[in-house]
């Protein structure tokens, strides 16, 4: 059955605006909010659990048979008013498709596989940059993120930017990277982060054979000092005159050289 | 002398809204808008002419050393209300400083330097896109960018996401991106084009050695056929689900690999 929701004072529609602008909020809830019809559609393809579907006359018009996909996966799902759906959006022109869906599973230590590929965000901030990584990182075959700090992978802006790949790629999130890096590497994977120091091997020379760990820092500082610690230190080495390249080119680069056969 | 605007009707509030969303009035008015301290002070150093400077006290207040220069340079400066601010900043924080430059002579193919590097932009539409490519152009060292259609340099946001850099890269704008390519190939130069076709060659047995153009596409249609046409194709070997790349980032690899000593 599907309800209607016509006015922005419905708890729903509160709960919706909470889940979209807090972290913790989401975090106690266990739950998250998504946009627009592709990344609802890719979540539901995913096997993401869905509680509820929201969609506007217009885009159920447009798309009736994407979004009847949608509700038979959902457990719950509401018609929206325009005002409503103007209400919950953040974008201009919106879809008017959007979905409440739970978290998925912690993974953890154990999960990470010493022969594969990671990067670990060492409290990258911007949800862009979080979004944008994750999906270089899936096109180019990197195995998992592991993140600390920083953005959380449910903020929405992220999941837009990721297209969907903060639903497919393994993520491990830890509150002690540090002692985790020291960990594998233990296990011999190999430990690597990056730094604008031009000093620092060129990441063209680094040994990325076999598990590899490459640490991208925070946007405005860097790798944290006590990361640097049980790293080796690799650089992008640059001509010109721009001071850095931003965390998710840079990002970008160090993968591609990870993989780069 | 420095003048007061308080009302959000005066002229040149006008005049600056205007430059800020219209491509055909910059080009009409050979002006653009830049906002932020940075991206100001950036101009400034660059030796772009400033016509005139715009500041809240507050804005002044904080930084009165560096805009004191700004104001020095600048044919005219003006103290603006926090409502005037407002009106014509386009970030939610803002600096409260602003500036209208005059744009630059526009350079042509007599300033490709044939044992060069280059990277053309075939209708690259996202000015987020156009900033970071050029940024990251920069910081590798690229000598230049050959612009065909799509996002002008002079939008705000292709500026603000360039920190700079598309004022001092070399920028040649071409309307026949084809038969360009083609002389420069009869110069000597190679020409890639980047496609997502996973039969082509990888970028990674391309030779870059020597003068080199490669061409970036449309985010949604890619390369033109008829850029095709006079093009070596390469592609960035995939192995995840991502459809493909962003443009940015299949741009940020390709002028690695073109740099990649």
């Amino acid at each position: 059955m599907i309800s209607e929701i016509n006015s922005a004072n419905n708890p729903k529609v509160k709960h919706i605006i909470k889940l979209a602008s807090s972290s913790s909020y989401r975090k106690e809830n266990r739950e998250f909010f998504l946009e627009g019809l592709r990344l609802c559609f890719d979540a539901a393809k995913s096997k993401m659990k869905i509680s509820a579907v929201y969609f506007t006359k217009k885009a159920f018009e447009k798309n009736s048979e994407n979004i009847n996909e949608l509700v038979f996966v959902s457990e719950a799902a509401y018609l929206i008013s325009d005002g409503v759906c103007e209400k919950i959006s953040e974008t201009k022109n919106s879809q008017g498709v959007f979905c409440v869906c739970k978290m998925l599973c912690e993974k953890d230590e154990n999960d990470i596989d010493s022969k594969l590929k990671y990067v670990a965000l060492d409290n990258v901030q911007n949800p862009d940059n979080l979004g944008a990584i994750s999906r270089t990182a899936e096109a180019l075959g990197i195995n998992g993120l592991i993140i600390s700090g920083g953005c959380d992978i449910y903020n929405p802006k992220a999941q837009r930017a990721s297209m969907g790949s903060l639903f497919r790629l393994p993520v491990i999130k830890t509150e002690k990277l540090p002692s985790l890096l020291m960990s594998l590497g233990s296990r011999g994977m190999k430990i690597y982060s990056t730094t604008p120091d031009s000093n620092s091997k060129s990441v063209v020379e680094a040994d990325f054979s076999g598990g590899v760990v490459a640490v991208i820092g925070n946007e405005a500082n860097g790798v944290s000092e006590e990361v640097f610690a049980v790293c080796q230190k690799i650089t992008i080495p640059m001509e010109g005159r721009a001071e850095s390249l931003n965390a998710a080119m840079a990002a970008a680069i160090t993968m591609w050289e990870m993989m780069r056969k």
